[in-house]
């Protein structure tokens, strides 16, 4: 019951910093839509950068969740499977209407320069992406899908970075096009045998 | 007279918006930091939204006129002038211990979602920045240092979709290198003959 309570403010919380973002998001405006008393806040969280740094392990979580069947599909070869993920990713913003974006690059641009302890805890969580798509490429280089020439871990590097740019760019086009610019630009151009 | 105390107050808004973001900077926050009375403020600006979109016109010229210089020089190689840019932001954010990032792109961030007249402007400034480095991609096509078979427009969208991902990533790894490696994959796999 009490771990629901604190689940149920950190999804409540997560959703709308995931909208308006950190700063601009009130801890009284998380409650009264999570409909819960003050108490149980500071019962649960030491204070709101406490919360903050909670919300990003949240959201790092709910990344790895989602791409968990994909990546544990040993029938789908590599290449297959990072295009599976961007897919499903696409399909998220899709049914959000280009809104929202990637709350780890979010909160990175929001809060990489004011905050050393959500810098470092963002840091944490994009490494873990960049390592995720690194150990597919690595996949795909043995199977031989990918140009073993690719050096996997900047090649990961850029495919995540170049991604939360697209991010940012579709929430001003308010289209996918820049989403599916980047699928095009990375598998036509950079992984390939 | 008149022009200077508005200039002042969008230069001085302007890097605190930089650093912090737009929902995060108070008005009073910037008029002490311009040592300007409240009043002169609503003198300029009809309100805080309007004044915001005014600082995205100063960022917007503020690029325009840093590239100006290479653009204009008949002397480079288009594909040289492509990396001359980079390469003198790259050196603005050494300069500033990899902190800042782009505004536009920080805005996009921040505002895309939230309010249909910076999503406009953003776009706007978005646009011209794609169009300035399609147009050196044509010329670049032209001249032979890139293959005719790129699309010089779809190229100079994912150019800066990766570059604004690159600065947030950069926000967060407190280091040039996911600039260095943004340039690394754009020269030797996309731009090139």
């Amino acid at each position: 019951m009490k771990e629901n309570i604190k689940n149920k403010i950190l999804e409540t919380g997560a959703e709308i910093i995931h909208l308006k973002g950190f700063n601009h998001t009130g801890i009284q405006e998380i409650l009264n839509a999570a409909n819960v008393p003050k108490g149980s806040f500071y019962h649960y969280f030491k204070n709101k950068e406490d919360f903050g740094l909670q919300v990003i392990d949240y959201f790092n979580e709910y990344f790895s969740l989602s791409c968990k069947d994909i990546l544990e599909d040993a029938a789908q070869p590599p290449l297959e499977k990072i295009s599976q993920i961007l897919q499903r990713f696409i399909e998220f913003f899709r049914s959000k209407d280009c809104a929202y974006g990637c709350p780890i690059g979010n909160l990175s641009q929001e809060m990489g320069d004011l905050s050393p302890p959500f810098q470092a805890k963002l840091k944490e969580a994009m490494d873990s992406m960049v390592d995720m798509y690194a150990g597919i490429i690595r996949e795909g280089q043995k199977s031989g899908g990918i140009s073993p020439l690719l050096d996997a871990g900047k090649a990961a590097e850029f495919l995540v970075s170049s991604w939360e740019g697209a991010l940012l760019h579709m929430k001003i086009e308010k289209s996918l096009g820049p989403l599916e610019n980047h699928q095009r630009f990375i598998f036509e151009y950079i992984l390939k045998p």
